[in-house]
């Protein structure tokens, strides 16, 4: 299944929003160390709070030591910036990619992309600085998750044969 | 174009980083009042700063007066909640609906649910409560906008024959 991994996370509100996000989504969250807090963060934990024990995270030491983990389970890095070639909803993303964000106030070094099979962005208005990163991730996760068809309970609540097209005018 | 309407909204850090993503994606917003803040609040402009001038902003005095005037402008209102009859990723989005999200706290009020042409929802793990109002908010436009290919600037950086479907394998 998709991962988000939350590259030297600087805000602990970004992160603990994007962590109850995973939670809810059923995707496990990769946290690149050093980051700016700890996970017992008063400021963290309240973001993330109800949603901490129900999210698989897994830590990891150092970016080279995230990259070989990711490497050896066969996983494509996709990293998420506001300079990426190509527009997330053009990209085709696999079921076991990785979506990478990195910080909201520097993003991440040159040697993420010199490893990422592919950076996409959101396409935006010129001008304008970027998305805040747990809005980016988000957006780009929910077109990940649509792709593979990923969306966690979908299969409950109905099959393809009873997807609707309607259009309904007030 | 698509909108995005924040009902009674009060998180000003929320309403903030709405703004913000409208604003980047060339979308209006509609606040319908009354909101929890002022838009000359600190954690308000803390957040959307830089971004506040960017935006389209629109105020409506009340849920009645915001739903007189979307019914005039002969717009759908879509509203997202956690009890939405149907997966965003399943909904048909037109490029002028609104899209409605209630408050962080207590959603919307049942006379919304009475008048709004649809309800989706983010499909999500049972147990859960919700994604922040925010990312919801991000997941679902990015959705809708992706339908009626309305992000901003992307027809500058490529036609659709232009579109890649290459998977990269590390």
């Amino acid at each position: 299944m998709l991962r988000l991994a939350l590259y030297q996370p600087d805000i602990p509100q970004n992160a603990g929003t994007m962590i109850r996000m995973a939670a809810c989504l059923g995707i496990a969250v990769d946290i690149v160390e050093p980051a700016a807090f700890d996970v017992s963060d008063r400021h963290f934990r309240r973001s993330g709070m109800d949603y901490l024990d129900r999210a698989a995270v897994m830590r990891h030491d150092s970016f080279a030591a995230f990259d070989a983990w990711r490497k050896a389970d066969h996983r494509r890095l996709i990293l998420v910036e506001t300079d990426g070639t190509r527009a997330h909803v053009d990209f085709a993303f696999a079921a076991d990619d990785v979506l990478m964000v990195g910080r909201e106030s520097a993003g991440v070094s040159p040697d993420v992309y010199a490893v990422a099979d592919a950076v996409v962005q959101i396409p935006m208005r010129t001008g304008l600085r970027s998305l805040n990163v747990a809005l980016a991730a988000a957006m780009v996760m929910g077109e990940a998750l649509r792709q593979v068809d990923g969306f966690a309970g979908r299969e409950e609540g109905g099959s393809a044969a009873e997807k609707t097209n309607d259009r309904i005018r007030s």
